[in-house]
């Protein structure tokens, strides 16, 4: 995929489908000079619903970061519906803020940092967040600030108010579970909905818990991992991302989880990635990926 | 895989575990002058249970066809619990004969007859069997003969009660249900057990009916297909192969369909050579590949 | 993908890169009332080359099919340089003519007549041609004319006037070498530039002659078929589409035979129905595959 | 894959193929009281060749470990050519001892310490070797020592024998090439063999410098990465894993070299598991990998 180094604005777009919404945006971007690099859109006809995404660049663009909004507010507007504002904008040079949860098993942790110092990953990452301290050395690895938040369960409610302070303090755009073994309160979701997690199995096969000791069971041939956003119905959310390893009978339990740790971070990555270069987009329970 | 167009003998065993089961086997074979060709076995720790294949060369075996099972069951048999025998016996000069069901879609049974003639498949066809008769000029085509079995919910235990019929007067060793849209009765099962169905998921996903439409509401991103051993359960027998492949938003349930006929095909027909090859064998509700 | 039954356009469009491509174009179509069902587009910087694809509905579209070639050409004309017109259109209710071509192997050419029937693969096909006469069955059982045009050495530049003056006969658009085993002369090529072929290894690996057999003799661990338009240089041409499948030690040269079968059958349906759905097109050595 | 805690011997042997091998091993050790975990083997009929490995566990087998080898010496050893002994005997409570040689790109290198201390692969590694600096904090942070040898034009002969003497020292049995951008001379190779590397392509296709970028230029649609061991001919040695993964129009050379180094890793990862589980056996140019 293009990757300019040079500033780029992105539009999402989501909204009742109509004629003319490629040909009015990219006007729009073209009367004021700027150069389209990636364009895509889709339109799920069931629903009569399209999505788009249009990255152009910033230079020479003859609208400033601070006037492109209301100017396209007056393009973009009228496509949604009466209650709500159907598109979001991205500029490129501001780096989207996640924070990284865990608990103790490092894989998927170490994985994001890696790649995140590998420039994989265009993101700060504030802080990282753990119910248990063995992974705080990592953290410092990376350079990455930890922070411990034990969770029991007569302290859940409080260590929520806890980390929706911590969110808010850092100005987190994202929350990534990389491994994070807690289930998130309806609460918590709904004063941060934006929240990624990694389940170790194709969902919808084998949701909830132990899913490889489920898929040993089940005596399958293949096994899975899937990335998506969380809902309050246990791994229900929206899939960005899923992948598969084949496994065979002289695969015990702990060989799918070993198989599985690959597939977890890997899933996990490409998620994360996606989700930085506002690529993918949910309406319903499900995504447009638009690589 | 070794595929010796001279004369062999596969020996499948499965028993509870002990010391010497390969050298015991092995052991009688040599001392009777046979050749192994291939030879592999698993043994399951957790309900303590070997199983194994052995496959050598009858050229220049000092026993016979009919010599060789009672030489056998003096080696085998005590390796077994009380109740049975632990091992069946198969020569390759021996086709096993498999009767394909089908229904009105074409392409699992175009595939696993264009593979039969190509060498792939080694069984001999007696019978195709279809409660439609739109794919007799496919039948025809590869001059099998064809039996048009209507069923209705009136009729089906009389079309089950003529099948059987069928089955024995053919000496079908398994039948191969390729897109055989009706569900088998436990009765028929209790007759009859050696039935192979291609599922269209990546099971336990998605049983049932519908489970491309259940795939795209879901919104997953990968589908797959499922060949399974039939049990009185629907879609929950011993898992012999699976496959999957990517899909995206842009997929249709149309597209799915299109897509998951290429798995279909493809996974029946790896599960039906396995099949024919001996290399398959069930304990409990999970299958071990020889591959 | 969006494949709809209704009646629409489709642009393809190459040319140096530019501001305004998009807005221009899109801006064209909704100016005459068209809805855009699919748009994509690339630019490939190192060489400064956009590459477009746009599908539209003709349903209540302004311009008829005679009228829209000189309207868009005003539009998309000056978008190329001097010597040539950057585009071409399609319309989805003018099915573009393939024939195909085989030898001796059959998967291929099933594949693509099943398909054909299966309405995955939206061509007319007037004629299949073959240097040799085996395959006529196949043909005649899927209501297809078959030509016989011999092929020796000293008869190949008089079997190829004669296989020019049948695609021109038949209006023929693309060929599609399904397994055919002979090398086309620079001057066939020339008169006929249109030849996808399918090639038994992931090209550049295994070029020429007996690739399974090179692969064999390697010791790869996976195999691969490659679909790619032909040139005058040996399996050399633009790579439309790959496909691998694992193989191990265990595989003979036949092994690889029979899994290469289902590789090339996928890869080259694969490649075909991209190519008839207007979505690969061809700069320098390379294609852009808009799936 | 069983991977039995307890105490365990392998026996790998590579013969001329001859009747009664698997008997006459598998009786051995039968009669030692030896319980066969795992067994595996394969003859390559056209270099009349067998290969085989044999596990099983050392608790209460009847010879000790000094015991077995002279032991076994007589039923084995005239198996093989008078030249030679055919086979090698491994103890699962022996460690190999493996040194990773790194280069500046440190995503093998820290891929592999994970692995290490996750418990995926079962070495020593005493010394970690490089031409740079720049990783040795990685070793730092795993604990492993660090060895800096800078190699110049010049410098090059001395650098081996100095290197030598590092594997000597620290009785190093295998050398892992993570990304260790230096070709080792002939005479090094004849002095210490057993080495292994990962390729950045799908060798045979791009052998030598740069395969990304060749295989950008060449529009393929998949990449692949190779690891095999090291032989005087350039990237020309035994392969024992490749995987591929699919590349578009939209990868630059830049996202071929990041989706590679994902596939680099896994397949680095996978080959160094298989051959300290001492489950790979070279013949010619070949390898037998037994999963």
């Amino acid at each position: 995929m293009m990757n300019s180094m040079k500033p780029t604005a992105t539009l999402l777009i989501s909204c009742p489908d109509q004629k003319g919404i490629v040909a009015r945006l990219s006007n729009f971007i073209f009367q004021h000079g700027g150069n389209i690099l990636d364009s895509d859109h889709h339109t799920d006809f069931s629903v009569d619903r399209f999505l788009g995404r249009i990255e152009w660049e910033m230079e020479g663009f003859a609208l400033s970061k601070s006037e492109l909004p209301p100017a396209l507010a007056e393009v973009a507007d009228s496509m949604g519906r009466p209650e709500g504002r159907p598109w979001q904008l991205h500029f490129s040079d501001e780096l989207p803020r996640i924070s990284i949860w865990c608990s103790r098993q490092d894989h998927c942790l170490l994985d994001l940092l890696w790649r995140h110092r590998a420039g994989e990953l265009r993101a700060e990452i504030p802080i990282i967040l753990s119910n248990h301290e063995e992974l705080e050395p990592i953290a410092g690895q990376f350079g990455i600030p930890f922070q411990h938040v034990p969770v029991t369960p007569g302290s859940k409610a409080d260590a929520e108010t806890q980390t929706l302070a911590l969110l808010k303090e850092h100005r987190v755009d994202l929350v990534v579970l990389a491994k994070y073994m807690q289930v998130l309160s309806d609460d918590f979701l709904r004063s941060f909905p934006a929240v990624m997690n990694i389940h170790h199995s194709f969902l919808p096969a084998f949701a909830g818990a132990q899913p490889y000791h489920q898929a040993h069971a089940r005596g399958v041939k293949v096994i899975g991992a899937t990335a998506h956003y969380v809902t309050p119905e246990l791994d229900a959310g929206p899939i960005i991302e899923q992948e598969i390893t084949r496994v065979s009978h002289r695969d015990t339990v702990d060989d799918l989880v070993r198989k599985g740790r690959d597939l977890e971070r890997m899933v996990l990555a490409r998620a994360v990635r996606l989700h930085l270069q506002h690529r993918v987009l949910t309406y319903g329970n499900r995504t447009v990926v638009f690589e």
